[in-house]
C-alpha cells in the first residue's frame, strides 16, 4: 500500500514495510516465493496450463504441493483458474497483470543465477573445502 | 552456467534451466527465495549486519533458522562472513558482489508487492467471498 507517512527518504521507506511481520506485502512476498510458487509463476509465464501440464513443467513437485501453491497464488490475485467448457472440461491457470510483473521479476533473478551457476558451483567447492579442513592442534 | 548448446532461441535456453532438478542454478534459486533467505539478504543490502542486529531486523526469524540460512548462502557465495579481531571480537555479515546482484533482484520484487499490497489485500477479500458462498443446492 503507498505509505502516507511523512517522507524519510526513499531506501527506508520502502524497506519498512516488507520486513514487517503484519504487512500484507510481507505475506506476498512469502507467497511468490515459496519453494513451488516461483516455479509455477515462471511456468505460467511461457504461457497458460492445465493442472496436469504445469505438474509435468515444473519438476519435482507433487499434486497436492502444486494444488495448494496455485490456491495461495490465486488467493492473492496472482492467477485465474478458469474452468474451460469442453468435452472433458478442463481447468486451465492463467497469469493475472499483477501475476505477469512478479513473474518478470523472478524471470530477472533467475536469469542472473543462471548465469551464475559456475560463480555458486565454485563457491560451493570452495566452502566445502574449508569445512573439510581439520582443526588446528598442536 | 553458460549453455553451449546449440541456440535454440533465448527464452527456451534460459528457462530450460532454473526448471531443471539438477541444475545448479535451480538449487541457488531456492536457497535465494527460502523463507527468511531473501529477507536476510534485502536487510544485507542496506549494509553489513552484525547476527544479532540481523535477527532483530528479520523480524520473527529464531536464531537457528537465521544461523542456518545464512550458511546456505555463505555456502553459496551470496555472503561473507568475517571475524572482526576487536574486544570481544565479532562476525559480521556482508554481501558478495553476487549476493549484491541477487538482493537488486528481490527488491526489485518486494517494491513491486509492496506497491501492490492493496491489490492483494483486495483479491483476498475476494477469494474469501467466493470460498464462503454456500454451495447451490435445490
Amino acid at each position: 500500500m503507498p505509505s502516507e507517512e511523512t517522507e524519510v527518504g526513499p531506501s527506508r521507506e520502502l524497506v519498512s514495510d516488507v520486513f514487517a511481520r503484519d504487512c500484507p506485502s510481507r505475506a506476498a512476498f512469502e507467497d511468490v516465493t515459496a519453494k513451488w510458487a516461483s516455479l509455477a509463476l515462471l511456468a505460467l509465464r511461457e504461457g497458460n496450463y492445465r493442472f496436469n501440464a504445469l505438474r509435468r513443467r515444473v519438476e519435482g513437485v507433487s499434486e497436492k504441493m502444486l494444488s495448494q501453491t496455485l490456491q495461495a497464488l490465486e488467493r492473492d490475485g496472482m492467477l485465474t483458474r478458469d474452468v474451460v467448457t469442453a468435452i472433458p472440461p478442463r481447468v486451465e491457470y492463467a497469469l493475472t497483470p499483477l501475476g505477469a510483473q512478479v513473474a518478470e521479476r523472478l524471470r530477472g533473478l533467475a536469469d542472473l543465477l543462471e548465469a551464475s551457476a559456475g560463480e555458486v558451483a565454485r563457491a560451493r567447492a570452495s566452502y566445502a573445502g574449508r569445512q573439510s579442513q581439520p582443526p588446528v592442534r598442536t
